[in-house]
């Protein structure tokens, strides 16, 4: 090993990412156990290289433009499980272990209450009016 | 309605997206019923407007540029059970009901496959090794 050797991500891996403009990739998290859909996120390289070897998940911030690793301030950890990297290299999907809410505001997954009421051949009018009251339909 | 009404997304619905540089967002599907994640894709607002009225999945190719309603080619349809939306407008839920594969490559999803090797506290070598193989760890 060279004295002066900075982590980096495992260049087999670097070759195999599809990155967007912005040099991301998306980042699915799945529960592991029960399969839910926890939230979506964004990785550059350096993300994801904690991400695999801290055995704790970080994303990239767009928001913020920063690394934040999930938890530190609420809590609500993500252990990592298992990553993979899908087929055309930009898009990962991360089993974890999700301590309390996946959701900033305090619900399990950050899709939960958030229906759109797609409604197979039936008017625009339907959908809207879910969405604006926050309804869910199957 | 007017005689000329074009259809469009409902404007309640495309207010609450936060597009990306290109008009997209993320659109993660699962299968319904096992949960499994199958896939990530794109959408711009015409193609979440065709998913949730249409009954089956349409995306934005970005690599083609056009949009792509899956199964058309393949017979590999995704029926649309639910869509959901995130507390930050990024990214959607497709819960489906996918028929056969629902990666290109013949795979039930994009992530078959496809371990990255998660290794806390482990060195880089390990996973690289791994992801070159295809090798899987849990």
């Amino acid at each position: 090993m060279t004295p002066d050797a900075t982590p980096a991500l495992d260049p087999v891996i670097a070759g195999r990412l599809t990155r967007d403009g912005n040099g991301l990739v998306a980042a699915i998290v799945q529960q592991h156990d029960t399969r839910e859909v926890l939230m979506l996120g964004w990785m550059d390289d350096e993300a994801l290289r904690r991400t695999l070897t801290e055995g704790r998940v970080t994303f990239w911030s767009r928001s913020r433009g920063q690394y934040w690793r999930k938890g530190d301030t609420s809590g609500h950890v993500q252990h990592v499980r298992s990553v993979s990297l899908d087929c055309d290299g930009d898009a990962l999907l991360v089993q974890v272990d999700q301590v309390g809410a996946a959701c900033h505001t305090g619900a399990r997954t950050c899709f939960d209450g958030r229906d759109l009421g797609a409604h197979p051949g039936g008017g625009a009018a339907a959908a809207g009016g879910a969405a604006a009251a926050g309804g869910v339909r199957g």
